[in-house]
């Protein structure tokens, strides 16, 4: 289980005032409550500071660097930002979020992925436009996964994410998702899943509980990375209890533990 | 989606008293309240009985169906209690909690079931004892579902249970039991799965968020059959927002439902 943690990203409000301010105490505390709540890697994405997003990703990645040893997992859309921020990353091995299956995006990616040799966040997007059922998504996989294996990608280095979609403007599209993700493993058992959880609740009622259980379906089917809040408690409690039912938990000793942390109460 | 209420069942200290004062009263309550909760079937057990478990089963099945039109779910591992709620029951189809394959139960109970045109709850057990393994469930699931076929019995009118294990004896538990239910559904899609479901978080702490998230996880690996207490709304809650992101429930309708009779407050 790979647990990102998505706090520090520039579209949430106190980390874009931080951003500006070059205020370093406040973003090195959000990287450290998120590494001590379980984080594997810290996600930086400063997407929304248009027209200085590569200064501000140099900054935030020797920020974050100064009081973490977790490795970062650079966010942008933009080939610029993406090698600002690589070029810098010296924890472990980095990851990149994201490629996809479109044209130009893919080429203009693939060649920081082989670079840095970062593990590659892979989102199930085409030129065609997004996926709707299982069997798109598992094209698009198919056809990122064989074109990445051709570049020398190891398929341990790839998490695809089936790309989620508003429950509320289909009911299928949670079924759609699960589907994929059990094909996708089937196929390809070395490659990782990983996904951005809030669109599935978006325009329904309490969204956490069903980000929660989306979770724990995710997990059932064979999903094994999540880029969420690693402080929320509830969420958390979640992923532990999910993965100790799902026999990846020896002896029940991470559920335990996070028992004795309090995340159940 | 079956919900079986579970409440009514003199192991638990309440209906014991009640049972012994006669007390109808208490007993219709806790049947309306199971009723007005989503139960589909209103399961019904006195074992603990011993010397008057007949007696009082058909006390219990015509107290209850004075106040309910709900069909009940007879359960007993004792061949004369059966005969004796079902002769009574009049509530539609009857169910029949529990064949197994143990020769000399299964003989005893597989009549009733044709009698009564009953549904059967059949466990994964065998005369060699309980399964330790998804194959070993499979087997078991396999010969019950081929000797039933045998007697005329739809797959539709039967109710695997696939037999739930303490995690806490063995951290593979939970997953053989998903495994199992995807094999057994994968072999025989029309059969039904269910289960009881305290036993997996037994000897562990927060066992209800434990017995919660197994719903999650067996309902994704396709189990559709519940033996629970339908007035815990935290639990119901869980059942119709997974069923939802199942893509189970058209338009999200139960779920939104769910949500304005505050089940997620």
């Amino acid at each position: 289980m790979l647990i990102i943690g998505e706090l520090i990203n520039t579209s949430r409000k106190a980390i874009r005032e931080a951003v500006e301010a070059r205020n370093a105490e406040y973003i090195q505390e959000v990287a450290k409550q998120q590494a001590a709540a379980g984080a594997n890697y810290l996600d930086v994405n400063c997407g929304t500071m248009i027209g200085q997003e590569i200064e501000c990703m140099k900054w935030l990645v020797e920020t974050v660097q100064e009081v973490t040893d977790l490795p970062l997992c650079i966010d942008s859309p933009d080939e610029g930002a993406l090698r600002a921020g690589l070029s810098l990353a010296k924890n472990g091995q980095p990851m990149i979020n994201s490629i996809t299956a479109e044209e130009k995006r893919y080429n203009a990616v693939i060649p920081l992925v082989k670079e840095y040799k970062a593990k590659i966040v892979a989102l199930c997007i085409e030129d065609a436009g997004m996926p709707e059922t299982a069997e798109d998504r598992l094209r698009i996989a198919t056809n990122l996964v064989q074109a990445m294996e051709k570049e020398g990608i190891a398929q341990d280095d790839i998490y695809l994410d089936p790309l989620i979609k508003p429950l509320s403007t289909n009911d299928k599209y949670g079924k759609s998702v699960l589907d994929a993700i059990m094909l996708i493993k089937k196929q390809f058992p070395a490659v990782h899943l990983t996904c951005g959880l809030s669109n599935i609740s978006y325009g329904l009622p309490n969204r956490a509980v069903l980000n929660r259980l989306f979770v724990v379906q995710t997990m059932t089917a064979g999903m094994d990375g999540y880029i969420l809040n690693p402080t929320d408690k509830a969420m958390m409690g979640i992923v532990y209890a999910s993965m100790a039912l799902l026999g990846q938990d020896r002896y029940c000793s991470k559920y335990l533990k996070a028992h004795r942390k309090g995340l159940y109460e």
